[in-house]
């Protein structure tokens, strides 16, 4: 007697093999909905199924449970992230598992055996913070119908792969003309690595500023300081000593790099912001803790998070959300 | 027909409330595992299915995913437990559920539908770290048979409840015979919130490194500053005024609070370490961010959670157990 349901029973294995030209043993793996399967195989496997008449029953999805990968626990970026993430899954009634994957794999994704764990607990969604999965990971949460939402990505978005991110370009555009607007017209930029979106998108924004306000862009004054203090400190010193006439005011693209901007300017001799401006990046709580202290672009870092969880959940993400940033006023900027 | 297992099957809602003396509504919540049915009424209940032969099936327990409370994702010290409890738990293939309760009641501890929704998910056992459960949530949980370990304590660690912590009280030992070693014989103390164990032990350290060095403690070398910098600064400050003779160095209890005690002794006009030796305690970002860096204790945070998960998921955890600490010498303290 076929079940309720009116699906044919399962056939057995060897068959199911033959008909699909692979081993029993991969039929196993692929019913039992293990990780390492080809989406080529599994597809070749349910066209036996189909042909036969069996429909599989599809796995309970809790639903109430969602996946985060953050890079690590270290990262206060990433736990303000996951502490807007937090908030809304409480209020939603959706419960978080929390992992860290930095560490664990050579090229900063998760590393493999995460996906057999997100299937055995039947995984609503994943939202990756700053982690992307790789074209393996995504072909089968693909493959089980599993959603994800990328969380301020470090590297190109993957197809299909809906983004959360702040609107950096125009946060770019926007520290940029906070400085054209006390009067400075020689604005260095110190960049983040060429590599990731948030860096290109916040260059593009400070040249797109400089050109609307019909501002020559001296390439000399664009360096490179990888997102890290002391690169950012060594790009700083070279930049202002390769200059005939320097800079009056400098945009780090991330707090860390403006403590390296900090060092430089005091090497040099230079006050901040008596002979030059500098405007920070994220809103760290090293923006307090500089002297003096750090005008800054604010991440809006839950927010992302909240958004992120309610693109997975929506069950129609746009592929890119963009939210707006904040200027916090302090000290380390000032009249040209 | 009796089920397999040899239980008589459950007798109908109507006889167990009678015979409990309960109201229908009552026995249907307490067999569906819901939190807010008392200890007492609940064992009423079981007596009768007990009387009548009905062994309840024990709900199946998944084993493999733990709770993590936390009281915000906001703090670096609660976020450094929980790395340490994600790299273990990575390790062990078990999966952490993690959320935060700080903001959501007034009282700091869980919220009341936190137990439902950890009872909905078969947890295998709870991690809070820097927060307790209430009484009513103790008696939930013994009665689910769900383990509960608590890190690094508030307030007194309620009975029942295995604690795993830092040694605050050989940490206190440590941190004053560093002073003393340099030659300080008038050490202050600027200690955290009274009722706070961590601050009793290491205030109760203090006076025993004190009286085994022979010196003698000023209770006018005592002062609270709440974990907390502008309280500590106002109490800095109001202590050094007070004292016909001012200490040499001070202890302070935090991180947070030595960077109140920076800001008293630069308006009283005193040098760091030049005139007063500070040593901290968390070893926190703000230890190499203040000037001159501070010396300060080091928690093994990630290790209080790796050990506090090990503790939980043991079957039998120790009632206490504590971890030790080390001192990190930077450039705040110097011979008096």
């Amino acid at each position: 007697m076929p079940p309720e349901d009116g699906s044919a029973p399962l056939p057995k294995l060897t068959v199911i093999a033959r008909e699909a030209g692979v081993s029993v043993a991969t039929v196993s793996k692929a019913l039992n909905g293990r990780s390492d399967v080809s989406s080529r195989t599994r597809r070749l496997i349910n066209e036996v199924l189909e042909r036969r008449g069996h429909r599989p029953r599809p796995r309970p999805r809790r639903g109430t449970m969602v996946d985060v990968v953050v890079p690590g626990m270290g990262s206060p970026y990433a736990m303000a992230v996951l502490g807007g993430v937090e908030d809304a899954a409480w209020r939603l009634g959706v419960d978080l598992v929390v992992s860290a994957v930095a560490d664990r794999t050579r090229n900063g994704r998760p590393p493999p055996a995460w996906l057999d764990r997100i299937g055995a607990r039947d995984s609503a969604g994943v939202l990756l913070v700053r982690t992307s999965p790789t074209a393996a990971q995504r072909a089968w949460l693909a493959d089980h119908g599993i959603p994800a939402v990328i969380i301020d990505p470090r590297r190109d978005a993957p197809p299909g792969v809906p983004v959360v991110a702040s609107a950096n370009r125009a946060a770019g555009r926007a520290a940029t003309a906070h400085l054209i607007g006390l009067g400075h017209e020689r604005i260095a930029i110190v960049t983040g690595r060429p590599g990731v979106p948030c860096a290109v998108e916040r260059l593009d924004g400070y040249r797109e500023a400089m050109a609307t306000a019909g501002l020559p862009v001296d390439p000399g004054w664009e360096t490179c300081g990888s997102f890290q203090s002391e690169p950012a400190r060594q790009a700083t010193v070279a930049m202002f000593g390769a200059l005939p006439v320097p800079p009056t005011a400098v945009f780090a693209c991330s707090d860390a790099m403006a403590v390296g901007v900090f060092q430089a300017l005091a090497e040099l001799g230079l006050r901040v912001p008596g002979d030059v401006s500098v405007i920070g990046f994220d809103d760290s709580v090293a923006a307090v803790h500089v002297t003096p202290a750090l005008t800054t672009v604010r991440q809006p870092w839950p927010e992302l998070g909240a958004a992120a969880l309610a693109a997975l959940l929506s069950g129609d993400p746009p592929v890119r959300a963009e939210l707006p940033t904040g200027i916090v006023v302090r000290h380390s900027t000032a009249p040209a």
